[in-house]
């Protein structure tokens, strides 16, 4: 038995999200229909995460067992990619112990969300980037954030259907980055709830836009509440940047 | 009478070039469609050049006359990209001297060209760069490209159904830059025939992969023979970047 490491990119627009569910078109589910094509044998792919429709990935990591002893893992990304639908790519393979578990073994996980601060954007980039209405008031949002760095139980800020056993997640760093009208905000934790970076994100959003106030942050975490966080960012803003195992 | 121009971004996938044509769906023909909508007459879009099925443009210029005044123009390029099928937008609008058109006036063209010289590439970038199935020699390519520089017949780099009254252009410069894996080719010309640009660049990686010698530029020029040239490059990695007037 071989466990192989997978970096995969992916194009959030083509797909309904990463896990496989019936009658929908799925990263994991075209990822492992193609191994199976390749390696003839069922192959059950594990992601470090799912990501939600909509939600693109710069590196996502998977790993999947198998009896092939014969592949050689340069010709089997090509291979992979040539018969992978548009909008997935299998960056890199390698061998890993067969104890590694993507999901299991990560230790930390960086979003990013990207934002237009103009509502008027190049068709090149729409993709990509959210684009509000409204100028947001980026100082307001980076002073806002800071309330989510460390320890915290974010329930509020997860979907309504979340069924993990804790709500409680550190976020280890919040970094922004700014290029003209583009505004790019990097977050790492030890694991994000469903839906948590873009409720954050959506939060955020409404105190840029003057909705809600600076300092709201700490009592919506401490509510518990859902509906008293902002309302969920658009999926297109989001990529899962980087799965860290170290 | 008033002479609007525009500034127009578009993703070529989505389009069969810029040319009203029938049957398919082209930039110019949704444009005029969404204005003939807001402005309740029918409009004639004068673009700066066509486009081909699939190139992209970070900054095509478009004029048109329109009896209209009472449109504010701020407002009306939000209202123009609401309407607008996904894949366009209009960057900007603002009002010209009436004999300003689009496709006469313009002096200068820039073209972009971008490679990635890795078979492996993002899912995320796979729309916007050709990625040749092997590693192209960019120092051949760089010596090649400068025997471009300057006026030239370019029938031999023309496509074949090639219809302009002339087909000496020239060519004022030609910029490379690179990033990692990425090849980021520019070049700027008072005009270029169809398909110009593609098979100019389709000879230079035939030259990058050693296809052809970098010293045959030249001699296809003379030639005035099209055969001799390289295969069209695809259309993928080709972006319009700028129209010059002054």
């Amino acid at each position: 038995m071989r466990n192989i490491k997978l970096k995969i990119s992916y194009h959030g627009k083509y797909f309904s999200g990463w896990q496989v569910q019936n009658d929908v078109v799925t990263i994991q589910n075209e990822i492992e229909k193609s191994l199976k094509k390749i390696l003839k044998e069922d192959i059950k792919l594990t992601g470090s995460g799912r990501t939600d429709a909509g939600v693109h990935a710069i590196e996502q990591i998977a790993n999947f067992h198998t009896k092939n002893h014969k592949i050689e893992l340069k010709a089997f990304v090509l291979g992979l990619n040539s018969i992978l639908k548009e909008g997935i790519s299998i960056m890199d393979a390698s061998e890993v112990d067969l104890e590694f578990n993507a999901r299991k073994s990560a230790k930390r996980k960086t979003y990013l969300y990207q934002i237009h601060n103009n509502r008027v954007i190049s068709a090149l980039e729409e993709d990509f980037y959210y684009a509000p209405r409204y100028k947001l008031d980026l100082d307001r949002m980076k002073e806002a954030a800071k309330f989510f760095i460390g320890e915290h139980d974010f329930i509020a800020f997860a979907a309504a259907k979340n069924s993990t056993q804790t709500t409680v997640r550190t976020i280890y760093s919040i970094d922004w980055k700014t290029d003209g009208d583009k505004i790019y905000f990097e977050i790492t934790g030890n694991g994000f709830l469903m839906k948590m970076v873009r409720n954050i994100m959506g939060t955020l959003l409404e105190i840029g836009n003057g909705k809600k106030e600076v300092d709201s942050i700490p009592s919506i975490l401490e509510s518990k509440n859902r509906s008293l966080a902002g309302a969920t960012a658009a999926a297109k803003g989001l990529f899962l940047k980087e799965v860290i195992y170290a």
